[in-house]
């Protein structure tokens, strides 16, 4: 397996361009940014959020005790996470909603998660590769995030990637075990890449809302962010043994609210304690 | 296919006593009758109602186009005799629920249906053989209902025993087809058979509010209806060349409240709209 890539990368300080301070100032100094940097935190909390819950239904059917754990474990950083990605959403948002509002009381189309973490598990192979695709992203996405200009992002960011790390080194590793495995293995793997592959491009795909905050120094642009996980991935396929697909990367709008059937499905279970028993506290 | 059983059972003039009259008459004649009889009317509409809905996730996925649509129109069938028991059940409480609060506004623990209905498909053979399974029950249930005390019964009873036998004609001559089919199709019959056996003597196992309905003669007794639904489905297994279980009927508790964990998750889909959108009407 290819050691992680190197995290310094040359854009981090100008993205923030020298200024750093506390979202509301930067608010303060972009009056109309509120809108675009609500969605783009949305974007991010709702992602780990789904892929948190998605993980979390292993709980107990794990293929072994130690993968079973270890994917719980993954599932609780994912929703810690995401408590800091929706909570920093509500104060931004300023109508006093909460991550766990924002979580529970929010229905599908209003959902800005990316397709690829919505989609069924699968089998354990296929559960394994979307978590590889994504961590490779979600770890080069928080190097940058480090440099942001507003001072919760970088620190979110900071606080995540340690974890996020620690994921990209297990799934990179189980791929490389799985690909260059048994016959069996390696044909689930491949299945579970082809499969996946179309789902991965919405990562590296920008538009208006990416366009703002990007501008005010927030995130990279997701444009930025291909190469270097292209880079990744393939040096970690290429150990596995697997082939790259060569298809393109058809699907996309889960990041605008357009979502596959499943998301709703995932919801109705997600939200069903606070929907059947409104205000329910433990 | 053995023909279906003669509905003209001696105990029906019996069931009725020689009275018989609007449940609110009952009601006032025997005033400790209403916990029971409301508890009976959940039973027969929560197991028609669960039942319907998962009929109801075949909605496109059928195998053939015939049989989509034909197990789409079973679930109809079933939810119009959910909405005539619910109501009924509604208005024997007096508390002014309708079929649609209890349906959509209860959790599990108090749903009443029997947990047959509410395990998953499965594949094809598995549904149709739970639907045979269920249809052999109810439709000589509904037979014995027709002579019911309470008027109400009689009438839902009467309206929804022309419907169940045809469920019963297709399901019947579907589980002979496909057990004395190819080797594939019966391993696949005989398994569902197998698997969904011990789900079966919840039906005429009665407690203490099957007692109190079929003293009031309202219902008759479920123990009743053992001995002609085992020679109705052993003929029907004999002609499917498929061997009938002899493992006991350890599964039960759906009618008192206890279910499996797979009524929770059906309840999230089921109830999601109302839930998140509460009194949402067309």
């Amino acid at each position: 397996m290819p050691s992680l890539p190197d995290m310094a990368t040359p854009n981090v300080t100008e993205l923030a361009a020298g200024r750093r301070g506390a979202s509301r100032d930067m608010l303060a100094e972009v009056p109309d940014l509120k809108p675009a940097f609500f969605e783009w935190l949305c974007r991010m909390g709702d992602t780990t959020l789904i892929l948190g819950h998605r993980l979390s239904e292993w709980c107990g059917h794990g293929p072994a005790l130690e993968e079973d754990i270890a994917i719980a474990n993954t599932a609780l950083d994912l929703i810690g996470h995401t408590q800091m990605w929706l909570n920093l959403a509500g104060e931004v948002e300023g109508q006093g909603r909460s991550a766990d509002d924002l979580a529970y009381l929010r229905d599908a189309m209003h959902f800005r998660n990316a397709l690829l973490v919505e989609l069924p598990n699968g089998d354990i192979g296929r559960t394994l590769m979307r978590q590889f695709l994504f961590d490779a992203w979600h770890h080069e996405m928080l190097g940058r995030l480090e440099g942001s200009a507003v001072t919760e992002v970088a620190e979110i960011a900071a606080k995540a990637k340690k974890e996020v790390a620690y994921h990209l080194d297990r799934s990179s590793d189980l791929v490389v075990r799985l690909g260059d495995g048994t016959e069996e293995s390696h044909a689930r793997m491949q299945d579970a890449l082809d499969i996946l592959w179309p789902y991965t491009g919405e990562f590296c795909t920008g538009d208006a809302v990416d366009a703002a905050v990007a501008k005010a120094g927030i995130a990279p642009r997701p444009e930025d962010l291909r190469a270097p996980w292209l880079a990744f991935v393939g040096e970690v396929l290429e150990e596995a043994t697997l082939d790259m697909p060569q298809n393109g990367h058809a699907q996309k709008g889960g990041r605008q609210g357009r979502h596959t059937e499943h998301l709703g499905y995932l919801l109705a279970e997600m939200q069903f304690l606070q929907r059947a028993y409104p205000g329910a506290e433990w």
